[in-house]
């Protein structure tokens, strides 16, 4: 059996050398990324993020039984920018997600950030359990910034954890967070001042092709509200195919992945050149400042006639 | 007088209002970039990271106390690639460090890192503190990942910041910290296991380009250890200056930029490229899974002849 139909069959084992190639962006990894591809676009890609604390791989956790519930299954990837330094905490959750994981049609896999590439390594993934046949696949983020962005564009649905009265709207509406929320979650919707956070919340949300961005209220720790918020997920999902939103988002998240691929080939054709004495010169004048980093970039540029 | 001249006297309205331009790209920042760039180069930029929670700020404040003790003027550039849901809790920082900008020999600085180019703008804002004359340019990132890397490497003494037993220390290794850090700082050095976390940490450190990286046990609360961290500090500045390897660094940064230059000005032809109609054949392929994306950004390499 080749490793497209071990995949195909949901072989964890394969699965997870599969993953591990992708990450390092090994040649048998990219070779089963382009025989995978036809096989990909199935899946519900759900991505989840929220600031440390807030909760989010209980409620990460949770999501997964509803789903297992529903008998769908599932592939998590918990991408985790802020690797080198947490830990402790989230090793409760992580052992909670172990349990998930002995079940057939969960696989959990966490991808470390630190790669620099998260983004497209994320996607890969997702591709590689998109072909494998998972219905849905969660990506958990933390919010920070660029990183998570480039993962959360990888998404279909978008949901944005966040807990009462934790300064995180006014954080929010600065990294525009409000305009590429699909879902909002306010979890731990026991704490005080709930109630406050989704009105205000309501408020500051707008309608966005068509679909107005769906709050609920959870509190991941015993379950209450998940139903609903996989529901949330549901009804996001059916207007993307009843929209054809689907399809142009996909579009142009095809056309940044190209974009992405050449321009990274680029950069190392780039890196290669300048590790020759062709450009020393340049470079020298530059830390000599007889020349700027930006005159530098354009004399090559005239260069190598780009 | 000329905007150059308005930055070199130190105007910190002026300075305030380029950093933003520059912060958003526009023409005027680059041209003054441009113009600016003989000027830079004698700032010692110190970056300090650490995840949320260690103390980072309140540490920052300090150095910055400590450094204006010694009558060396300071630029602060604090990066904070959680903002999307950070907030609330380093006001009390924030409010400390606002009385330390009224001194004319300091000016502080903070930077959404939202807009993707964060490692570059960032490298960019230095520039016009180092023109500016400021003798040291601190940065405060958070511990998250590639943003924080890109940051991180446009130090030229990188301090990492921890606590004691907060499970750093696995994280570290895995993330690469300890070969990257130049100072270690354990703050919170009054809480219990201090000193076996000292201990763990010397022996996972290594020597490096004839460097032994230094640890050094603050309390940035009451200010103990800080006036050794600064120390430290210039001690491996010095370190840098007699072994040459600031040039070395300097030159390999400058190379790097260069490239990162070269690549988003070929980024943004490609998307306008993309925008019209001649690809959309491609695109629609691959969305039909027809093809997989990188076949399709070979063959618009080969069409466009790169």
């Amino acid at each position: 059996m080749d490793l497209v139909e071990r995949i195909r069959s949901g072989n964890k084992r394969t699965l997870s050398k599969l993953i591990t190639e992708v990450e390092y962006d090994t040649e048998t990894g990219r070779e089963a990324l382009r025989e995978l591809y036809k096989y990909t676009g199935n899946a519900h890609v759900v991505g989840i993020t929220g600031s440390p604390g807030v909760g989010k791989s209980t409620l990460v956790a949770r999501i997964v039984k509803e789903l297992r519930k529903r008998e769908i299954s599932v592939g998590v990837v918990a991408v985790d920018p802020s690797s080198p330094f947490t830990g402790g905490a989230i090793l409760g959750d992580r052992i909670r997600m172990q349990e998930l994981a002995c079940d057939p049609e969960v696989f959990i896999r966490s991808v470390s950030s630190s790669a620099g590439t998260v983004g497209r390594t994320t996607k890969n993934i997702i591709r590689v359990l998109d072909a494998a046949g998972k219905d849905v696949i969660v990506i958990e983020t933390i919010g920070a910034g660029q990183v998570d962005l480039d993962v959360l564009n990888v998404a279909d649905t978008k949901v944005i954890v966040l807990m009462p009265e934790s300064g995180d709207e006014i954080q929010m509406i600065k990294a525009g967070l409000l305009e590429i929320g699909d879902v909002y979650v306010i979890n731990k919707a026991d704490l005080e001042n709930a109630a406050r956070t989704k009105s205000q919340l309501s408020l500051a949300i707008k309608e966005r092709d068509g679909w107005i961005p769906e709050i609920v209220m959870t509190i991941a720790t015993s379950g209450e509200g998940v139903e609903k918020l996989v529901d949330a997920i549901f009804a996001h999902k059916k207007h993307l195919e009843d929209s054809s939103n689907l399809r142009k988002g996909r579009l142009e998240a095809v056309k940044s992945e190209v974009v992405e691929i050449l321009v990274e080939k680029l950069k190392m054709r780039f890196y290669e050149k300048f590790s020759n004495a062709r450009y020393s010169d340049i470079f020298e004048q530059v830390l000599d400042k007889e020349l700027d980093p930006f005159t530098a970039a354009e004399l090559i540029e005239k260069e190598e006639g780009l």
